[in-house]
C-alpha cells in the first residue's frame, strides 16, 4: 500500500482501478444527463421526403421564368396538400399546389412560393417574381439519411440530442449505467439529524452532503446509517454495501483507538491501494476495493475534509464509471485579493469568495477554515488551489481555483 | 398587443409577468437543486460545546509551562472522554485525561495534546513541549451558534447547504414551488415517436426536446401529445392543460391556415402580450395568459426554432418562477474564426462549435443553419449572439455566445 501520496498520484491511483460501467436501455424520456453508450444510427430519413417549409404554393420554377419581363404569371390551382397529406398526383406544367408547412412537394414541382408572395383573387392566383428551383424546400434527409450515425458514443443527452432520438423514433435508448453507492457514517459522538443531540452530540450529516453531491449527477446513494465505535457494529454495516459498485465510509480512518475502518476493512479481506494524501483539508483518505467487491472509499470525519475529499477523489472516480469525459471540477484563473501562508507539504484547497476585480475574476478567503466548519463550504464559490510545495501567495498574483457552483462562468 | 418586439423587450415582457412561485416543504434527501424559500435560522449550536479535534489528552496548558526548562512533565491519566461520551468530572492541576475526536474537553482543561506528542510508557504519560491554550480544541458554537442565520432565502440548495441543514436538525426544507408545465404539439404531419411515419411524416420530437431541458432544473413537464389540425382538437388539449403554471405549445403559431394557435387561445378567453419576436431562429413566437389561468408560450413547430425560442423566452420564465436568479444561459466572450452575414433586422443565433484558438475561446459555425436541422443543434457548443443590426462579423472579431453546455467554463 502506497502511503502519504500527491493528491495527482493519488487520483491517477483511483482513475487506474475504475472502469466504465456496462450498459443499460432505459426510456429516452428518463435519459436526460445520461451518457450515451452506443452510438446511435439512424433508421429513418428525415424529413422522409421534400417538404415544403412555408404555407404557400408548389410551382415549377421554370413557369415562372419570364416574369420580370412580361409581368405577373397566372398559375392554374389543382389540389391541396395538407401538412401530413399526400400529394393526389404530379404537378405538371402552368399548375400550382396550395400547400402547407411540412407537406410533402409534389412530383413535378421543385419549389414554393410563399403565400404573402402571391396576388390571389378569388382561385385565381398571380405570381409577380421569379423564383429559383428548390426555394422554402427541405429536401428529403436534410436532417438525418436513414444510416446516418446521429449520436456517437460518450454523448451527454441532453435537449438536442433527446429530441433527435425522439424524431428517429427511438424511445429506449442504451445508456451507460450509474454505480451503486453506499454510505456508512463512523462515531459513537454521531446521531440522525432527527435525533436528540444530547445522545451524542454531532449529526451525521456528512452522509447527506455526499449524497446531495451525488445527485448532481443523479446518483441515488443508499445511506447505510451509523457505525458505532465498535468493530463488529462497523462491520455489520459494512457488509450490508458490499453488494454496491462504490462503498464509502466517513470518520475512523485515522490512526486513533476508535479508528476502527482499516482494521476492520482489512479483517474483512479489503485491499488497501494507498493511505493518506498530501492535501489539506483532508490528508487521511483511505481507497481500497475488494476483490471481486466494492471499490472503498475511507474518508475523514470532519465535514469539510470529507466534502473536499469527494470532491477531489471519490467524484472523478464516479464519474469515471458514469462514462463522463469531463471528470473534475471546472476551474478558472482567478486574481488573489489577499495574501496567504501556509507550511508547505500539502496541497491546500482554501474556501474563497468570487468577486469582480476590474472585470476579472478575484478571489478572497470565506475566513475561518477550520475543516469542521461546513458553513465556510456554504458560502465558498470556489477552491482556490494551494500548491504543495508553496508557502505563500502574495495579493495580486495568478492562482488557480475549481469552481463550486455549476452556474458560475467567468 | 404588441408586435414584432426586439428580444430584449419580449423577454422584459415575459419576466414582467412571472411571479415567484409559492413555498412548499419538502424532505431535506430530496432538496438538491431547489431554492430556499426561506431564510433558515439555527436553533442548534454545532459543535454544541468545546470538542477535541484530535485523539490525544485533554490537559491544563499551565501544568505544562516549564516544561521547556526543566523537561519532560508527567501527568496522571485520572479518566477518558470516548467519542460521544461526557467527562466524568472536572480535570484538576496536573491531570490528564484520555480524549478522543469529537469528544467533549472536561471543565478544567484547556487544550489538547495529540497522541502522537507525547511519550507514553504503561501509565506513565510525560509531555515534552509548551502549549497553548485552546490547541486542538474545537469551541462550542464555532461553525452554528444557536439563531444564526445559516443560510439565505433564495439559496440554491447544494452538498454543502444540505449538509448544513442535515447538521442542524432540519430533515424538511421549505423550497420554492416547481411550476407545473404542459405541451402540446400541433400538426396533421406529427405522430408520436412510437407511431407509424406513414400517417404522418414527422416525428413530435420538440415535446421531447423541451421536456429534457425542463428536466435540466428538475421540472417534468406532462406531455398533452398532438392536436390535428381542426380548432376543437387543439381546443380539446389545451383545455386539458389549463390547471397548468405554464401551457407551451409548439407550431401553428404563424399565420397560415392552419395556424390555429392564435384563433383556439383567442376564442378560449387567452389575452395576447406579444407575438413575433425579431430573431431567427424563431420569429414567430406568442406571449399571453389566460386571466387566473397559466401563462402562455405559443413557439414555432421547427425543431431548432422551438428550442431557441424555449431557450431565449420560456426558460428564464421558469426559472424566475422557481426562484433561481440567473435566469439567462451563462454566457462567453470568443474570437469569430470565421466571417459571417445575415440580412440586418432580427437578432440571430447562431450554432456554433468551440475550439481553443491560442489559449482563447474561438468559435466556427457547426454549418447548416437551417431552423429544421436539430442536428446541428445536438453538436452545437453554443449559440453566437449575431446582433439585430448588424450584417457583417469579421473573422477575428470579438463576439459573445451563450454557452449550450453546463460544462463548459472557458
Amino acid at each position: 500500500m502506497q502511503t502519504n501520496l500527491s493528491l495527482q498520484d493519488a487520483q491517477l491511483a483511483v482513475l487506474d482501478r475504475i472502469e466504465l460501467l456496462p450498459t443499460e436501455t432505459i426510456s429516452t424520456q428518463l435519459a436526460y444527463g445520461r451518457v450515451l453508450a452506443e452510438t446511435i444510427v439512424s433508421t429513418r430519413t428525415i424529413p422522409p421526403w421534400d417538404c415544403s417549409a412555408m404555407d404557400g404554393y408548389a410551382i415549377r420554377s421554370k413557369d415562372l421564368l419570364t416574369v420580370a419581363n412580361e409581368g405577373p404569371i397566372p398559375l392554374k390551382l389543382v389540389f391541396e396538400v395538407a401538412a401530413g397529406g399526400r400529394p393526389l398526383r404530379r404537378l405538371e406544367t402552368g399548375e400550382a399546389a396550395r400547400i402547407f408547412t411540412g407537406a410533402q412537394i409534389p412530383p413535378g414541382a421543385d419549389t414554393v412560393v410563399p403565400q404573402e408572395d402571391v396576388k390571389r383573387t378569388g382561385e385565381k392566383i398571380e405570381f409577380t417574381r421569379a423564383v429559383l428551383s428548390g426555394e422554402h424546400v427541405r429536401f428529403a434527409g436534410e436532417d438525418v439519411k436513414d444510416g446516418d450515425q446521429i449520436l456517437s458514443h460518450g454523448s451527454i443527452l441532453r435537449s438536442p440530442q433527446l429530441g433527435l432520438l425522439a424524431s428517429v423514433g427511438r424511445t429506449l435508448v442504451p445508456v451507460v449505467q450509474r454505480p451503486s453507492v453506499a454510505i456508512v457514517s463512523g462515531g459513537d459522538e454521531l446521531v440522525e439529524p432527527d435525533q436528540d443531540l444530547r445522545k451524542g452530540g454531532i449529526i451525521a450529516s456528512n452522509a447527506y452532503a455526499i449524497a446531495a453531491e451525488c445527485a448532481s449527477f443523479d446518483i441515488k446513494p443508499r445511506n447505510l446509517g451509523i457505525a458505532e465505535d465498535r468493530p463488529e457494529d462497523l462491520q455489520r454495516l459494512i457488509r450490508s454495501g458490499l453488494n454496491s459498485d462504490v462503498l464509502i465510509s466517513t470518520a475512523g480512518v485515522s490512526v486513533g483507538d476508535h479508528d476502527n475502518v482499516r482494521p476492520v476493512l482489512k479483517e474483512m479481506g479489503c485491499d488497501f491501494h494507498f493511505w493518506g494524501v498530501r492535501m489539506k483539508p483532508g490528508f487521511p483518505v483511505l481507497f481500497g476495493s475488494f476483490p471481486n467487491g466494492p471499490i472503498v472509499f475511507g474518508l475523514p470525519g470532519n465535514p469539510v475534509s470529507s466534502l473536499v475529499t469527494f470532491l477531489k477523489l471519490v467524484r472523478p472516480a464516479l464519474r469515471k464509471m458514469c462514462g463522463f469525459k469531463n471528470l473534475y471540477l471546472p476551474t478558472s484563473k482567478a486574481v488573489l485579493l489577499e495574501s496567504m501562508e501556509k507550511k508547505p507539504g500539502r496541497r491546500h484547497f482554501v474556501r474563497v469568495l468570487f468577486e469582480n476585480h476590474n472585470g476579472r475574476l478575484g478571489v478572497r478567503s470565506t475566513g475561518n477554515q477550520s475543516s469542521g466548519v461546513l458553513r465556510s463550504m456554504a458560502t465558498a464559490d470556489g477552491l482556490l488551489d494551494f500548491p504543495e510545495k508553496e508557502s505563500h501567495l502574495s495579493r495580486g498574483s495568478e492562482v488557480l481555483v475549481h469552481l463550486l457552483k455549476e452556474d458560475f462562468v467567468s
